[in-house]
């Protein structure tokens, strides 16, 4: 059994230390931040997040997956709020699938607190990762009290994240191929209180977006009641960040483009002054292995934009593929880490792909009629041909489809969309001849290509 | 007047320091290699690259192009070997225009000799750079000695290459867009000796190559006889770095595909084993610039591959336009930095996308008849309209205009060679009324779009 040195003690660290403890191995992990389940933790930043059928099998597979839904709440679809206040309600299928938002910290806490049950992993906070040595494995790490302590195992695993110090290292290696490339926006959260007795002011079992072209505002929903809203805007430019000087920008802002979720947000000025924009940055590399001692997983070999709600969910299945390929090599960590890779990569950058997608899809299409047709007509053919059809949110949320092959779908799949989309009065044509012969023709072209619908 | 603080004085770090002192500032550079003017830095790794007219310029204006001409070798076109040990010269156009060859140490020495003339430059060797402090701004530095010292300035330079500390630090900084790309393929260097008295055993005034699809070898010409040359290989694969693992699968390679030159290399075993091979990177990144502070000049904001021969001539144009903008601004050195990158950073970014296209042309096409044929036309065309036609290569080589705007114009003149090229037996009919028609009327469309052929 191996000694396994884990960089990073958030959501991908504490759940790869539950993968590789469960293997046997003795994990020891290390986190710059305070416990997550302690007092300090809890007074930072709140940032919500999803996790959707893919994230929560590899949960499962650590018995955590249980825990985690305890704490968070099922949104079946989205609500779109148009500038006039009114509302339309998209359902992500016909099914009620879920996915689950959440608050960073309190997952991180409830993963750290599942992991450490174990008795062959030992958690270290406060201690901030300065150098990392590829070769021992090791890594040297500054405590809370200034004192610099080596610790080394015989694998290190980079958990650290988009701005991951493990990678850093590994970029000074020749033929390593970076890069990040940010957003030209960000986003500043608010928060929409509870009503009385911890009610939801608005549908709590959905996703709220209220979408303005360049700019929009999303409301994720918290068990307590209240909502997390992030309010997304470029930089710099015409209604940005930089725009927003005073309170009275501010409000007229919301006055004009937001009017419904103004009285939702009593802390609306101090809340959006009293905090920075978060960045957005996509992460690539090339190669994620050093040798057969060290492997990044999740955001550090590849952060992606948050617009799929998929970081968290895909830094997971990473760790159930690489617990795979640890067990299945029997101590051959070179194959393991390779064959790791062989298997990630693509998938990684598929969603790094599809996320930058549909960032701009959600930005620019999410209230135009066009868009509200497409998800009808993929709604309907899900339900009317379950077998042969599953549209790409649905591969990606709800199924364990590898996120490549999703892609690779969806390539074939949108040209009957495209086509349905462009018939006059399709809604009511659903049902005819003409429709229907249109798209068993395609669909069969489709199932004569192996599609993989497995959930 | 302020003091500049330069992080590098390889041949970027000393063309700017000139700059910045003969602007009347005090300019204090550091470089972690020894002295280039000392016997240590000679018994370094010979490489060699080529000065064309834009990197002369730039010279010209701090006093050093006659001092790099006298340690440089003209070169006024490409000698291609075949497989049968058959040469076809292919001049770099009618006029006998040159690039330079000359070696990377005698090059930055005679720049660092020049520029420490002036009285108000002071350089410091065998000090390399630990950290960068970008609000400060400084610098620390590891002496030979193992002793730590702190370095400021007004501004920092960062001329530190394509593995820069200071662009290291900048890329912590939110928002910074950054990428290092490398080629799956590298060389190395290996000597073709002097004939007796210092004679060239190979034609002297030329680039050499043997192009041979994935692989081929170049050669440049020193002064004293001698020939660097450069064998290009991919890492892995049939043939390859990685494949060639004995003196005898060596030799059989240059047997097979090089044997005329096999002759030329009495030390090719141990030049070539005594060696690693060298990277060939691509670095983008945005913005150069922290404040009105911190630039990035050379390789450290955009490194690119060597095939173009422009690294050292963009490094140098990088200066020449600095100097201006600085010189512009007249003490507002925000509105100094932040027009440098707006004048520099779209050049950049052309060239580099050129040697990345340059260096598939070399490899794939350069021994073709067909490349063979668009050359000729191209010089045709330079003669017979030497004020409405420059080939790429021209704009590149030997004139100022600036990168992206002749890469612009190249798009539209392509057209022109495609279209002659097509036409069989164009050789002969250069002359007739077809084609004199037919080039009078494509080049009167481009010479309505303004083309800047200024050398």
């Amino acid at each position: 059994m191996d000694k396994i040195l884990v960089v990073g003690a958030g959501l991908v660290g504490s759940v790869i230390s539950g993968f590789m403890a469960d293997l046997g191995h003795e994990v020891e992990v290390c986190d710059r931040h305070p416990d997550p389940r302690s007092a300090r933790a809890a007074g930072g930043r709140s940032i919500n997040l999803t996790i959707c059928e893919r994230g929560f099998a590899a949960l499962a597979r650590i018995g955590a997956a249980d825990a985690v839904r305890a704490v968070a709440v099922p949104c079946r679809g989205r609500i779109v709020h148009g500038v006039d206040g009114r509302t339309s309600s998209q359902p992500y299928d016909n099914q009620g699938s879920a996915i689950w938002s959440v608050s960073r910290n309190e997952l991180n806490a409830v993963l750290i607190d599942r992991v450490l049950s174990r008795g062959n992993v030992v958690a270290r906070f406060d201690e901030r990762c300065l150098e990392v040595d590829l070769d021992a494995p090791a890594a040297t790490f500054e405590r809370a009290d200034g004192e610099v302590v080596r610790r080394s195992g015989n694998r290190l695993l980079g958990a650290d994240g988009a701005r991951s110090t493990v990678r850093l290292r590994m970029q000074m290696v020749p033929r390593f191929d970076y890069q990040q490339e940010f957003l030209d926006q960000g986003y500043r959260e608010l928060r929409l209180p509870a009503a009385a007795h911890g009610a939801w002011r608005i549908e709590g079992h959905a996703i709220h977006v209220w979408p303005r072209g360049r700019y929009m505002l999303i409301g994720f929903p918290n068990r307590d009641g209240s909502f997390t809203l992030s309010l997304h805007m470029p930089f710099e430019g015409e209604i940005s960040f930089a725009a927003i000087e005073t309170p009275r920008d501010l409000l007229a802002l919301f006055e004009t483009s937001f009017p419904d979720a103004l009285p939702l947000v009593p802390n609306l000025v101090e809340d959006f002054f009293s905090r920075a924009e978060t960045t957005m940055v996509t992460v690539r590399c090339a190669p994620w292995i050093w040798d057969d001692k060290v492997a990044l997983v999740g955001d550090s070999a590849h952060a992606i934009v948050p617009s799929y709600g998929q970081g968290a969910n895909c830094g997971f299945e990473d760790c159930s593929v690489l617990a795979d390929c640890v067990a299945e090599s029997r101590g051959d960590w070179r194959r393991a880490f390779e064959r790791y890779q062989r298997l990630r990569k693509p998938n990684a950058d598929a969603i790094a792909d599809l996320a930058l997608e549909h960032f701009h899809e959600l930005r620019d299409l999410l209230g135009t009629p066009e868009f509200l047709l497409r998800k009808e007509i993929e709604r309907w053919l899900e339900d009317a041909h379950p077998e042969r059809y599953r549209s790409l949110y649905s591969l990606i949320s709800f199924s364990q489809v590898p996120y490549a092959e999703a892609l690779r779908q969806d390539k074939k799949q949108r040209g009957l969309v495209d086509r349905l989309a462009s018939i006059p009065q399709v809604r009511q044509r659903l049902e005819g001849a003409e429709v229907r012969s249109l798209v068993t023709a395609h669909l069969e072209v489709l199932s004569g290509q192996e599609l993989q619908l497995a959930h």
